[in-house]
């Protein structure tokens, strides 16, 4: 069995140590810059605002939230000058490389990590050996930080190649909000790619597989919804109160129960919810913070209609107001065969790969869906590749690891696809 | 119509700005020691863990929360000898003064905060005349700051008067979280008083009324639960998770929905409710902080026992863990009439009092019961006055304001009922 | 101890084997009438249409079941030519003693059913001793049977005594549905009454008590809604369907939630739900009938308002249409002193009544209000009489039974008080 | 375009006339015996008992439904020698017919009603053409009034072609409520089956339609739960009681709520709610008549699993016992393709058939299963075939209907199939 670069493998645990959730990618953007300023001879690099086209971010947090983030990575040691260049929450960046004539290949990885606690036993590697979270509260729970060391792995290995044409690597921020995906489709870096290959380890696929094409994304849609009622004296005056609780906990109750439908997968989640400021106020204020998800934008839409009417009836049935705010979404999208069969075929080929799915399903959603679309309907191909790994804890959860030869099998493959499409395309 | 006095106002008004909620007392405290030793000639001045029953407090805050206030305290100026003596959440103070022969009289006024954004339009006075409060998320929503004013403009009245015996006022820290009282009541300062008066402006009484002596103190009980599921990725896996909120909410929806009892009122308030960590995870945690009443303590068991098996099979329902934190709890008391009388008689002949009723029900809870309810164990008579206040907003909404002369109200008619319990026991 | 009066026992038992809920006592009425003609030498007997208004009836059954019961009436019996007069759901009757110059005294008891299954154990007197409920699925669960006795006991004995003036006996149908009492109420026989006794038995009190005036009594109003949605295959397109049951569900955990109100004592009851069709079809139908109180009128209307709120919103959560029902309603009364001192004095001097109560509180409603105001109102006095009997079971349960000499209790107390206002009011 | 065979659209409209919920097709099968006695001559013709393994028989109703659908039968005119055969609730029929070596060929087809209400406005054809169901409340709105037309039409057909063999038509019972298609796979009749074809019309597809091979059963199990709490005045003890309704409503609320599975449809109903007996009574009684489904055997039992922690968990936390009875249930099958490719052949060459699919999903479930796995597993094979018909309102609608050249289609189509059989196998 081959060993993982330990380069990679350490740039990987530096940033598993500094999870940083969407948008506040300061110290993880900072970090990823000097590694490649340092260790590759790229031809561009573009930085925060440069890299994305600001206004089309979704979910940005607010002020403070982004302060208290931007302040940590400096305290944590991040470059100032490259800080500097991400202030108001502008992360992510684009790496250009130029090889000379050929077709111009994006690969996109994402770089966030999730607002949750990592496991601190023994079991746990990353507490094991000491590179746990440093930022209470927040984790690399989906492999963001293997998806950013494999941009950077292929960098690597391209500028080293007889590869002729020109590689782009979106290092993209606020992937779990489904927030920064829009921002790096809309930006110019995309309009010339004729070939998308986007990347996530794991998804239940153990360490020696690959999946050359991923589809079955489900459209994505989060909803944001304020409950305001009136407080009252909870024992003087409960009738004089107007219950955003009551209401808010109406609303889940209901918003599980939206009838699944016959056309296909749908999904709801109430993630976040709160309310209320005390034990005897009657609350006055609450807040569903979900998201709505369908194997078509169809029954995504679906989903939120019946959410919004859910929660709008919910309100009214306990005389709150109710706000909504818009939140992010994403498409769905699928593999082109063309490029899952390049795919396939050099993964066949790769050392420590076992085997190779030519396809399978996520069931999840992703934003990368942005940048596939814009690329198809541009009239190039794209590709959504997965690159198994045994991770102990499911996605999202505590106990989430990435196996850490993965990363060299995610730059293996990805590096020879993308070899192979110049080869291809002279 | 009098003038209110301008001393009192003042120090309402610099309470106003620096609300602070239960055991978090430290400018309040420290503002009113250093009046006290500026004003008055006190015979003893207890504070902190002199003046409670530190094991006695109940529902303390986490030392983080503690430390914050702590330090805000300090850097608004308080006095930081009489901070260090507050340390660790131990606020309150004791005051006492000695005029000779005759009877113990003791006067419990409190002096939290609630945490709840005071209203900030022209036409809440706080906000006109410039008091609003300073600590944001904090307010003074219940004329506890009236009420600490009150004991303070009494202790210098009576320093001034005839009355012959002793005086304790007690400015008791963490009643709206009902969990001061009894910190208080298990001190050794109330074993030795004989006539306990305690007060409460406002309860939708205008000013220049007077209720000599309130009942209906409803039993009430804090009732913490916290659920723990497990999270799953809320697209890809949604049946791997087991879903706090959805257990929180149905627990939320059946906790207001316990019968109602023929044997007298009952008060169910799912006051602050709080879950989940992101959207797109099925979510792992929620939390209730809730509050049961009743119009006896057999009541308020019936809507605890209740509320507990409600939570308990919401958990269990949607497979998730629940632990209970055992919350602070009140008992109800009733006013002496002895006491009930003197104040009524007073109250009468108080200017600018124009109505005095001898009785009026509360329908809330208060944690003064536990102090009334140790004076009459010991042999004494309590009596529970309300002055009135024209109060545009309910109290513990954001646009409650106290109307100042109630203050020169509570003043007048509590020490005159002091001179005359003394006058009445030679 | 007294033995009860056989013949009236005996006629007890013959209305506790026939129970019939509310507009279908056609059995019960016949008998009475059939009693009241052979044992007593009245004046006027006036019978269905002629003892009420009919316009003012409330929650009538449809024909289908008043024939049902019609028949099951004719099939026990009842004699046809009385029968014939009641067709329709014109049950009740006014039985009318003159007896010289002297006060109009009214007596009013009730004589309907429940519609609940009997208990079958032999620890049941009714089934020990063979008077069990022939009418499966109804039940005499709340006294009434003995009421009905008692009334044509006092006839009996009031016609046989010194009395002066006038006595009416009302034996009002439809009580338990709160939908008899104002027929009888709007009446003409109700218009010259000065004195009018109502009377129950039990109410938790024992055998050998009397309480001479019952308050207390809640306002009450019942509510029925009809839920329309749309029917869709279960498994094939559940998407399709609007679920009525769904919402029913909503509005049921809303309803109880409710919030308490500081005024007084309120109730909420969804008595009976039902709806869909099969197991494989989405819900398209669904029912709620329930009922609300409030200690006033007012308290009942809050109630009443948010309930159809909440019905409103959990019909348009779900996309259904929903019809509402008035229901039946009654207001609250209270017992006049005058009245409730005679009857106190005249209990304390009746044989076998070991304690006399002057007044307790009822906690639940009584079409009896309607005929208490419309007297009060002409300017005569009413009140509320509660005779005490060991009662197994509680009311509207299905161990409910009546200790017979409470039977003889109730007419000596009622006949002794109606004398003593004919002796007080010559 | 054809016209539909004068006497089977007769005998359709005469079945539609008389719809008849799950084992209570007793006009039904009367009807069928003396029709097919009429026109076939028949080699054996089993009915009731002889027909079905009675043992299996899964929800069968009690004896008092029984007895009153076998009452309105003989009032209809069925033919009482016949209807005495199907006494107890054992209805269908087993009719056979010999032509020869070769194989025996099985047809299954279903001839039960549903319990609702059929539509009465002038667009519905059965309305406006006087075939509208003469059993209130019942209703054919699945087409099973033409599949056991078809099944008549395939045996005149075939018994008139020169197709060598023998032919089998299996009239089930009970389909809608999954509980006779077990009971017929359990007979002896099933066993020497080689090739099962089974049939339904509608599905979403319009007249001209055939799918040759239908798959995607969802498994079915149906789940029945007896809430039984306590009742109580509801005005004067509501705390006296346990609310069988609350706990109902809590359970169908969290019963819709189950998590979808990542692993494909699920599905669940409350399909029939009640509870509660009057207004002023808490409800002491409450059913939810429920089913779930799934994709798998392993998803229904997913479901079931969730669906039973959800009712028991609803029971206890009000405190009410509850009961569960096992309802029928059904696997999921698959077509297989050497039926099927005949299926497909035979329709493209049938008149009137212009679109012949090979495969649809069903996305609902249906007990044909049980004997298509029961010839699986003897080595057998089996397909479900589908005939599209222009049906106006969805299945288990109101409006519901089938366009009746259909039933000619279905003839056509799978006497065409069987006679195929019949060559391909000599």
């Amino acid at each position: 069995m081959s060993r993982p670069d330990p380069d990679l493998v350490s740039l990987r645990r530096e940033l598993h140590r500094r999870p940083e959730p969407a948008w506040r990618e300061f110290y993880t953007t900072a970090t990823l810059v000097a590694e490649l300023e340092s260790r590759v001879d790229l031809d561009e690099l573009h930085v925060g605002p440069d890299a994305i086209a600001g206004d089309h971010r979704m979910a940005v947090p607010d002020e403070a939230e982004l302060a208290t983030w931007y302040e940590r990575a400096r305290e944590a040691g991040a470059d100032e000058t490259i800080l500097e260049r991400l202030e108001g929450g502008y992360t992510g960046a684009v790496a250009v490389l130029e090889m000379g004539d050929g077709p111009t290949v994006g690969l996109r990885v994402d770089i966030d990590g999730l607002p949750r606690e990592e496991a601190d036993d023994p079991d746990h590697v990353p507490a094991a050996e000491g590179f746990r979270s440093e930022n209470e509260g927040a984790m690399h729970a989906c492999g963001h930080d293997a998806h950013a060391t494999i941009g950077v792995g292929v960098l690597e290995r391209v500028a080293e190649s007889d590869f002729s044409g020109t590689l782009k690597v979106f290092f993209q921020p606020a992937e779990e909000v489904i927030g920064g995906g829009k921002s790096m489709a809309k930006s110019d870096h995309i309009d010339d790619v004729d070939y998308l290959l986007a990347v996530h380890v794991g998804l239940d696929h153990p360490t020696g597989e690959v999946i050359a094409g991923i589809d079955g994304f489900l459209a994505v849609s989060h909803l944001e919804a304020e409950f305001t009622g009136e407080p009252a004296h909870a024992g003087g005056h409960p009738e004089q109160g107007r219950n955003a609780v009551q209401a808010m906990a109406t609303a889940v109750q209901n918003l599980y129960g939206i009838p699944r439908h016959d056309e296909g997968a749908t999904r709801i989640n109430a993630g976040v919810v709160e309310g209320g400021s005390a034990a005897n106020i009657i609350p006055e204020h609450a807040r569903i913070v979900a998201e709505v998800r369908g194997e078509t934008t169809e029954l995504m839409e679906y989903m939120r209609t019946h959410a919004t009417q859910v929660i709008r009836s919910a309100a009214e049935m306990h005389d709150c107001a109710v706000e909504f705010e818009t939140g992010a979404e994403a498409p769905s999208a699928t593999s082109d065969q063309e490029l899952v069969s390049i795919v396939a075929d050099v993964a066949s080929e790769t050392a420590d790969v076992e085997r190779v799915l030519e396809r399978d399903e996520l069931g999840g959603s992703e934003d990368a869906t942005f940048l596939m679309r814009e690329v198809q309907q541009n009239g190039g191909v794209a590709a959504y590749v997965g690159i198994g790994t045994n991770h102990p804890g499911g996605h999202h959860t505590s106990t989430f690891d990435v196996d850490e030869p993965t990363i060299d099998h995610g730059v293996d493959v990805l590096a020879g696809a993308i070899e192979q499409i110049g080869l291809e395309n002279p």
